[in-house]
């Protein structure tokens, strides 16, 4: 019999030693990721990824992609990409997927389908300095998810909850994440 | 003498209008964005982008705006996509510079380039669930402006402390905000 080595795309061999290398070898842990941003002229602007930190070493193997950013016009924006508050539902979106089908992979639930949905209420009154009462950023955040495979409610539920639990995004978006802001001269 | 409508490309009539506005009418502030997200197998996600909700009605103007999320090889993917927490910095990128380039315009500082870097560092013993004591999320974020305009320095950095102090994706990041993880039937 031939164990499985990927289940949901994800090499389950390779996710396992991962594991054990980085419960002997914790510096192999830390990461460095990074974007830049240029401005464009008005509410555009345009964000580069490249290169990272990790594991023990620069990665400069991966060719840069760059994402415009604008506001649409009732926003004083011309519309010239996405907002910077959707791209952090993109963020969000990606990351509790991912987060959900690797824990799967780990307990070989074999995945059909992951789709889901992601809704941020803001109060621009916080932006525009009207009152200080008012959160600046997102107030809540929902999110929903539909998961298709043999299982249980209760296992997909389980299942959601793991994604959620072990989502860097939605850590860092949930808990008080430093943000440290410097001019450069 | 004509007053200046457009600083930095904003429409500051428009902006102060918009200031007056809501003040009369806060119901108006509230916005509602949106994505959605579709898994393709591995760590390999697409989100996409269309409508919002604000001012007052559903807006589905936008033609939709799809973007792909994967992981590098170190990192269990394929390599289709920038990761998550990489666009959590294009979102944090385009945030703090399009609210230091409004607040500038409102302050009539007229603004020659605005550039900027972002580094997150992340522990991946907090998603490999290696360990409970290391944060899942980004330990800190590190963001770097430069700002080119003939203003002093004193200046430089008061734009910057409006830029980071009215940007959502900031305040989303720096505060405790509440996400809503819902299973669908």
């Amino acid at each position: 019999m031939t164990a499985e080595t990927k289940v949901n795309g994800v090499n389950i061999d390779q996710l396992f030693s991962t594991i054990d290398l980085l419960k002997q070898k914790p510096e192999l842990a830390k990461f460095k990721f990074r974007a830049s941003n240029k401005w464009l002229g008005g509410t555009h602007s345009r964000a580069t990824v490249k290169d990272f930190y990790g594991p023990g070493k620069e990665d400069t193997s991966r060719a840069p992609v760059s994402y415009d950013l604008d506001e649409p016009e009732v926003l004083l924006g011309t519309n010239q990409g996405t907002n910077p508050v959707e791209y952090l539902l993109v963020a969000l979106s990606g990351c509790i997927t991912t987060a959900l089908v690797a824990y799967a992979a780990a307990k070989k639930i074999h995945l059909r389908g992951v789709e889901s949905r992601f809704e941020g209420d803001i109060d621009l009154r916080g932006f525009l300095g009207i009152s200080e009462e008012v959160p600046v950023g997102y107030q809540v955040i929902r999110v929903y998810f539909k998961i298709d495979a043999d299982i249980s409610d209760e296992q997909k539920e389980e299942l959601l909850r793991l994604g959620e639990k072990y989502s860097p995004v939605t850590n860092t978006i949930k808990s008080l994440t430093p943000v440290s802001v410097q001019l450069e001269k």
